[in-house]
């Protein structure tokens, strides 16, 4: 069982595990959302199912903690306290500080955008998101999630993930799209097995605009795949082939800047 | 009081408010910094005053929700969890996806370092830091804090806080300093005066490296400044004034997209 379902099913207000506060925590701050960034006090209730005295309650001492800011409606919504905290994540800012640099390369070589992404669980979360202003725009948000074999990332985090991981996904994806159309599981078997070839992802899709994603992975210093980075262009508008070289350079280096040997960094203790 | 005070006052393991867990989740959470990203549970339970059982079992909730992750040497760090619902702020990735493309511009036009930063009670907290690779490096990470004084951004923020928080802060400065030079009250509220007449605020400042800031303020709708953004070069390298066209032209793009009249946005609502 993955922490997704765990964390999950103490939602609805129904304590378990003699925590029932944390859960109820999480289910009110993750009641907001990219469309909801902003809620009052009923509706975070509501959402939640949080049952709303206790719901003033937490909101109140969340507030006092910066996880929450009231704005001047009335109305809640994430702190800056959060992102205070978050920003610590060694594989969220972490990674990104290390990658930086070389992201940039990629935007002012390419024009166009570049995610930086790694596993969680059985979905890829976007660390970051880089994009030229020529750039036509498209709908990735920073921490939002996307599903691991329909991007360009996902793929790449998938290929490299442990077979265990590997099979859960291929197992489940059969039944659980979110998408009308079905995955043809050998055809993405196959997939996997040319991303681990070739170390480097192509991805065409179709809607909601027509885009092509080339993304490759990122190792650290146990030569273990922790991320993937692409780029993100108009379908048609250049070759995948083009783009290939830039995006294993800026795989290598961000590899080589997190101490990967295979990558050109010197290798710091022996396994 | 402001928050950081009255949060502040829990720490220690000694519960208040009828909401003990969460004071005691944010002491956790907050044992971490930027040169302790991993501890061991008999470590946070020592850095946040919370007793070890207690700590082992809100640690084990916490990892579930993500907001927690178990390393490989069985320590843990701040999880992709917190990004997540972290990433909804408005005040922190709200806007810094609308700032973003100008801070790519300043960063190409002066090949520096770029800062955006909110006010928080009394401190600023760096939002985004983009840095062109040519750039010395600096110490400032997204999420941190500044002071108000001893910054660009912090004294355009101070510069425009409510007359009281100035006062509050005004007040305090004398004897709450971190660095061991006292500050001139007298010769700060003199440059606040400034920064206000001019809209800008040039900051040279001697150590650890010779630093020029050039900052500027950030207006929303309500034409209230929300946050400040600055360039960083290597003192002596430009004259301010110089940079000072760029900040002003980046603080009025990002102004504007975020609706300020004043600088040219459509007036969508009358005050």
């Amino acid at each position: 069982m993955n922490r997704t379902d765990a964390a999950r099913r103490t939602h609805g207000g129904k304590p378990t595990h003699g925590e029932p506060m944390i859960d109820r925590v999480f289910a009110l701050l993750r009641a907001f959302s990219d469309t909801s960034p902003a809620l009052t006090v009923p509706e975070l209730s509501e959402r939640s199912g949080v049952p709303l005295s206790t719901t003033y309650r937490l909101v109140s001492r969340l507030a006092a903690w910066g996880a929450l800011e009231q704005r001047d409606d009335g109305r809640y919504a994430v702190g800056l306290g959060l992102l205070e905290i978050a920003s610590l994540a060694p594989r969220g800012h972490g990674l990104r500080r290390v990658a930086m640099p070389y992201l940039s390369d990629l935007v002012e070589a390419t024009r166009q955008h570049v995610l930086l992404a790694v596993r969680e669980e059985h979905e890829a979360v976007l660390v970051e998101r880089l994009s030229h202003h020529e750039a036509a725009p498209v709908h990735y948000r920073v921490g939002g999630r996307m599903p691991l074999h329909s991007t360009g990332v996902g793929l790449v985090l998938l290929a490299y993930a442990e077979q265990e991981t590997q099979e859960q996904i291929l197992s489940r994806r059969q039944t659980r799209l979110p998408e009308h159309e079905p995955v043809d599981v050998t055809a993405l078997r196959a997939t996997l097995a040319e991303v681990r070839r070739d170390g480097l992802a192509e991805l065409h899709r179709g809607s909601p605009q027509p885009v092509l994603a080339v993304a490759g992975p990122v190792r650290d210093a146990d030569e273990r795949v922790v991320a993937s980075l692409s780029v993100l262009v108009p379908d048609g508008s250049v070759p995948a082939r083009s783009l290939a070289p830039a995006v294993r350079a800026a795989c290598r280096a961000v590899s080589r800047a997190l101490g990967s040997p295979s990558a050109g960094a010197p290798r710091t203790h022996a396994r």
